[in-house]
């Protein structure tokens, strides 16, 4: 087989027939694939969940992850956002003629591998070549479904009883991006905080806590995912300042550049709301997974559909939806 | 709201909710979308099929259709043609930036069009948008779940029992992009077959005809279908030549520039492999559609695995899988 990609590999013929059987085949091989003929035939019972993304991360390959790996983690966390245990995967690779074979095959292995932490399969697939020059590199969507393990969760439903755990430290993903685009010193420490989430949802479930709401912190950050939440529920969140989780070398760029952590974008990081007497519980669960998950944020009625920032001297302000374009191509 | 698309379109927070809630939603709501978060919450019920696709055409509009219609019809063809009535579409929209917003929204009518043919909805979507340059325009990656209305079609299982007929006249769509590539002038008339299959396929399931196979010949045209069927029911398929159905417009075009006619890139084109004594009858039906429906090929053991032409002098070729790239960027 050539080292670089051609536009024949595209064109529904033989040489596409020919990748997809030596590269995509090979990795992904599995009965419901394998039968697979226009559509993939799957046996499904009752509610699932549904989610798409396309990702057009550049670079391709950072630290702590690749633009395949990010492309399982993406869709996988969206449905366990939605307390569903991902199963079945679609995977579309719009390709740049030249793009080489060598970097395509890294890239399927670490999906294949993360496809593996899923338990996820991938059940239909599909390849296009872009002549060079019409699209930079390559462009994955994936979309998958999943089945619902733990019905009703919902951002339209979180209330005064709730407290909004955040799962990790945030920003590292925008952070290591940033840095590997730039080219910054420090980037050779901050490393992507992408990964599959699914396996830390279903220990929280697993251990009957009852979970209101769940969303991962991908574009737009914390920032944006509070913002939703405080509009969607109407509610007032008020987090404090002091116990936002970001590491020094994210607190250092961040500082640097001007950033806010909370708009960083991440693509393994998730906030949580859940019933006041559940709080403790769950946050020992998410630290068995990483020691800085905290408790960030309560819930109040004292601006409605807004986000506060609590200051340790006692002062306050908004925390609005980010807007603008700090870094295109994030994910 | 601006009329080009910026980056900020695609960052995750205000702007991108501005044209998700301006464009998107005002074209696609419905219960299910809008009470979307991460991932759609879907009833499903036993049997389902599922197939994904992008959409990198050039140009975007193109006679008789544009990459709006090419990407539900697309997808839900692909469903159509496991038996599957098309059900929930996710989308997945990659976008340059500077796009103008008056083509976006073209092409999104054209989505919602489409989508009513089909008795389909867009339960999740994702917005990504590429600085200028590093995408020519936009793609479109649309996934679609069906509810398999008749099981076991499949192209395993054709045998010398069948007769495969073809739904139309084909070739039109390749034919009609290359001419509006190259500005050639009888494109006035050839226009793309582009049209949503499921409608025609219920009307043969409903009469309880027995289909053994289905296939729509997009990419490699009805060549790489009949090759592939060859090769995966283990048999030879004979192609009466002068019954091969070309329209004047695209005989034109082939001639002229040495193009195979049946290697050309169809969608809304499909075969379908069906037993003798059933043959008349879905012959009928889909010329109910169109009139240029045919009995095309029949079944031995002659050269198993192999596609042959049968010219009206007797004379015989064997028809192979397309091989190299003719028209690059044709869906």
């Amino acid at each position: 087989m050539k080292k670089t990609i051609t536009l024949a590999h595209g064109n529904g013929g033989e040489e596409n027939n020919e990748l997809i059987k030596k590269v995509f085949y090979k990795a992904f091989k599995n009965d419901i694939l394998s039968k697979s003929e226009d559509a993939a035939v799957l046996d499904v019972n009752g509610k699932i969940a549904m989610s798409t993304d396309s990702f057009t991360i550049s670079p391709l390959f950072f630290a702590g992850a690749n633009i395949g790996k990010l492309a399982v983690c993406g869709t996988c966390n969206d449905l366990a956002m939605m307390g569903a245990k991902p199963k079945y995967l679609t995977i579309g690779f719009v390709i740049e003629e030249g793009f080489a074979l060598r970097d395509l095959e890294k890239i399927v292995q670490s999906i294949k591998e993360e496809l593996a932490i899923n338990e996820a399969i991938i059940v239909s697939g599909d390849t296009k070549v872009m002549p060079k020059g019409t699209i930079d590199k390559i462009i994955i969507n994936t979309t998958g479904i999943g089945e619902i393990q733990k019905d009703g969760i919902s951002s339209n439903n979180i209330s005064k009883d709730n407290m909004i755990i955040v799962s990790r430290d945030i920003g590292c993903h925008g952070a290591s991006i940033f840095a590997a685009r730039e080219g910054i010193e420090m980037s050779n420490t901050i490393q992507s905080d992408c990964r599959s989430l699914y396996p830390i949802v279903q220990k929280i479930i697993d251990k009957n806590i009852n979970i209101t709401a769940l969303r991962d912190a991908t574009r737009g950050g914390v920032s944006a995912v509070l913002n939703e939440w405080a509009n969607q529920s109407n509610i007032c969140i008020e987090v404090q300042e002091e116990k936002i989780p970001v590491n020094n070398e994210v607190k250092g760029m961040c500082e640097m550049l001007g950033f806010e952590a909370m708009s960083l974008a991440n693509e393994g990081t998730f906030c949580l709301a859940i019933k006041k007497e559940d709080a403790q519980k769950a946050l020992e669960i998410l630290q068995e997974f990483n020691e800085n998950a905290v408790i960030l944020a309560s819930v109040s009625d004292k601006h409605k559909k807004k986000v506060i920032l609590n200051s340790p001297y006692g002062t306050q302000r908004f925390l609005d939806t980010p807007t603008g374009e700090l870094l295109p191509r994030i994910c």
